[in-house]
């Protein structure tokens, strides 16, 4: 299941020892740099409501998005792809079956999968599918709001809609303790030995939010980058996740991977807020932002609030 | 049925007396600086071509928006959303079922609806769609353009595709008309005594295209607001059903609703237009008013043409 | 099949001789000009991650889009449209059916169709649908890149998604030869007496890539404009061939309507590009190049590298 120990390619997040900023920016860039060379070819099943800005925003970060629901596609897009991201928004039957299909065949490849619950834990349906495609792929990242990545541990927790209620140190106090036990059979939320269920089951966790949350077995990283217009727009949660399956089909390490999506993601965010006068002229600036990201944008505004082993 | 009279919330707009321009703008202001407080959870069954437009208006509003049309997430969505908007564009048969169950549902918990009949006139196919879906909730406003909303009147009007035919004070005539007889069974067009049918099964009626006529038993009124770019673009008249919607779920009265939306929507295309030099940097502009939208541009721009009672 | 030479109605462009640049240009904007003045419907069934700037672009050339794909439309739909664009991306089972419902329509009404092969050559899945449509109606464009259209002929060309890996000249050859033999049943790719099979079936093809060629029986044509932007945003060739659509609703002539397509798209995305900072804002401001379209900008910016009879 942890792909990353067997397999490393970067080490630019070290849980053991304070993180130079400049070897994490330079990490950081040097994945788009491979995006951008490598053009990997990233299959996004996605809710029909941001298809477009979805595929464009993996095309201004130099992947190729191929977005095609089809069964009869779903043997071919898998051979060909070199990443998977399955997004559960606006979840019509027939789709749902497909993500089943199209994660089934990403696990029987091993290929790297995002997997965006979206809405997990506002109504049975929704969560239900959740865990469903979330116990199929063991290599992936999941990559959701608190209360949906929350919701993947078997409690609910109040969700509206898809807006998320649950604050970022509650979320890491769940998912923490999710499947430990102190003999009596309750969870403890502390920092005993051994692994949370939820995090042996995938590469890493993004929980994101105002801050974004990283989680992997023995890592642990908050970024303090981002926006408040993210949420004024929809479909920026979306838009990561696909870019994280880009940053995934360059590196095995998912850690890695989701640090260097949720970085960039939420600097084009910083990048774009600064030209536009409102959501509406923000969309188009964070296009262009993550297609003009360099080195120099990154290093001067990625702030790592903190990292834990 | 009509529930403005039971449930009045706001009484800015008197068919009895001449409207005093402060007070009708300050009542609009109002009801947008609620929906920017209270962020109603907005559920829009919409058609494919516009779902992130509208998802974004509805957030640049100050609304949260959920766009999900499986059955399954129905009974759920019901329950926990504020307004229901179906607009019946690219009327996909499982999406039809949908959208009845989902009517009927609003209309069980005396939820607020706007039904946008897109294309109804347009072939026996979408006007039977658009009556079957007219006769579900009673608490609803009508948004169409003339030709759409008039023929849910039962008489035919020529529709080229979804593009409108009939002028407005035609339209009037015909809206006026319905359900009323001389005794020899023909519709008179007259204002005699008692509403038309169609007024009476429903809150309100916006009659949308180069002006706007906004109309509810006792209550007329015309705003002419707006740019010729809003046709130019896909999805203006989606959008202003889908906004109706989150004016709705913030006052009991369909008339100020209907107002309220019709008004704040054309005022911020007056403002994008003047930023935008053609639609394609028109929409992101569009965004950015409706987010920027306050009761000095409105006051500055609203121009009510007429009112009657 | 080869409606233009019965019904010719636009002479500017002439394999035989010299094409005189100032003629072309004049020829390209009057039929801009009739679209504008025209409003042809275009009835467009294309995949869902560019149905919005699919129908957008289309109004901002000035013509009206309607993109139902519901099979209870099509019988109406296909009676009130001057044209019909078939794009088969996101290749979903029911929606397939339907565009062969709709193709084999228009060819009972003679109407214009562009059809665009997307993916075509990736998969059987894909490359099995793009035969049998192309297959129905005769009076049709085909629009695709290299990989796409050279699929049409029989032979397989490796196509990773919908990523083109043919060169033009390749393709040109391929095209050339296709249907053509020596008597021991070899293609031959040369330019003997009589048009190759893929021609005959259809009314011009147009080959876009980083130029776009243009081919019929007995013409051929290169156009060396647009961008590389276009590349870093999903939809531009799905929406080349909806414009495509448009110029076929007013002109007889299937090259004609595809040379023209082409320029004017390709020189709406130079216009574009110069004030656009990335992707992101590249398409607006495409879209407003085609809204404000004139002859000035069409003659300053035409580059017609070769022609050919």
């Amino acid at each position: 299941m942890d792909n990353e120990g067997n397999n490393p390619t970067l080490s630019f997040v070290n849980g053991n020892s304070m993180i130079e900023h400049q070897t994490l920016v330079h990490g950081i860039f040097e994945l788009c740099a491979r995006i951008r060379d490598q053009k990997p070819l990233v299959h996004v099943v996605t809710n029909f409501v941001v298809m477009n800005q979805t595929a464009n925003a993996l095309l201004a970060l130099g992947a190729s998005p191929t977005m095609s629901w089809a069964q009869e596609d779903a043997a071919y897009m898998s051979k060909i792809s070199d990443a998977l991201c399955i997004n559960m928004g606006t979840p019509v039957k027939g789709r749902i079956e497909v993500m089943k299909t199209l994660m089934t065949l990403a696990a029987r490849m091993d290929k790297p999968v995002v997997l965006d619950p979206v809405g997990s834990g506002a109504g049975a349906y929704r969560t239900g599918i959740a865990k469903a495609l979330f116990a199929l792929a063991p290599r992936k990242i999941i990559r959701g709001n608190a209360s949906e990545v929350c919701s993947l541990t078997g409690t609910n927790y109040t969700t509206r809609g898809i807006d998320n209620t649950l604050d970022l140190e509650h979320a890491r106090q769940i998912l923490a303790g999710h499947g430990r036990t102190h003999g009596d059979g309750e969870e403890t939320g502390t920092d005993e030995p051994g692994w949370p269920s939820i995090l042996v089951s995938a590469s890493s966790l993004i929980v994101s939010g105002q801050k974004d949350m990283i989680l992997a077995p023995g890592r642990r990283m908050i970024l303090d980058n981002g926006t408040p217009l993210m949420n004024s727009v929809t479909g920026t949660g979306c838009i990561l996740s696909a870019l994280t399956a880009a940053f995934y089909a360059v590196t095995d390490n998912g850690f890695d991977a989701a640090v260097a999506a949720s970085a960039v993601a939420a600097i084009a965010g910083e990048l774009a807020a600064e030209k536009a006068s409102g959501p509406g002229t923000f969309m188009p600036h964070f296009m262009d932002a993550l297609y003009n990201m360099n080195e120099k944008n990154l290093a001067a505004r990625l702030k790592v609030e903190s990292t834990a082993s």
